[in-house]
């Protein structure tokens, strides 16, 4: 049975691109483990779901999907910035990866990170790039990333 | 004379939006004071405004001419992120902040973040954030950022 589940395993763990339905299989709830988000209509989600979701390659957010729960157990998004420098390069900003609590330690985190920078490197950036606290360096650094600088900020609210 | 040049100085100064016809007042050289941007062709330069120019408040690039010299002096950049985070919320990225060399000392980079900063806040973004090295916190800290952690790059050239 040990291979069975091994192989089960692997389906019950692929990255996928978001969809419109996640938001009935916890997308939000799974948001809120990482930081305020506690009044979404479904209305505000399909407004921001199709949002994103016209500018294609440029935004994506990707989920795991726990098959034998029905649940999204993972997520993160990348946006492509189009810039001057670099010869008009572009880079690829990692954004709200977060892992549900009962599902940590199995590398969903390592997956999400890797379906994110694989999409920036096939859509042509020249670096992929995110901000996160101290505590994360040690995970981040295990999934190929190294500390740049400092990450400011300015709250209006 | 003093105020006469007080009076332009104020003038001087203004920031305002990049223009299609800044490629030939030093723009790209100046964000060679940043980073490597070598070979822009006019052509880059234009599909590259345009494309930026079509995101409207979603992506503004904004510059500083000495209109003594007709040299562009400083810039700045923001893009507009929208999350799913913060009940749909937005974030306003601020990128590729430079004061030419020359022009250092009179408050230019201060004006550009005030600039970008409220342009996010005017669009309803609850935060701006930017990343920079260690020896510009202070800076930043004087435009009113507080640090807030960490970033985290992977390149891929």
């Amino acid at each position: 049975m040990q291979s069975a589940d091994v192989s089960g395993g692997k389906n019950r763990f692929q990255v996928r691109k978001l969809e419109i339905t996640d938001k009935s299989k916890g997308f939000i709830e799974l948001l809120q483990q990482l930081s305020v988000c506690d009044s979404v209509s479904n209305k505000q989600f399909e407004e921001r779901f199709l949002e994103l979701n016209s500018y294609g390659d440029d935004h994506i957010v990707c989920v795991i999907e726990d098959d034998r729960s029905g649940k999204i157990i993972a997520t993160g998004s990348i946006f492509i910035e189009k810039k001057f420098l670099r010869n008009c390069g572009k880079v690829g900003h990692i954004e709200d990866v977060v892992v549900d609590a009962s599902a940590r330690g199995m590398q969903l985190g390592k997956k999400i990170i890797k379906f994110l920078t694989d999409h920036a490197h096939a859509v042509g950036c020249y670096k992929v790039i995110l901000d996160c606290s101290l505590g994360n360096k040690a995970f981040y650094e295990k999934c190929g990333l190294k500390q740049k600088g400092i990450h400011m900020t300015t709250y209006f609210v």
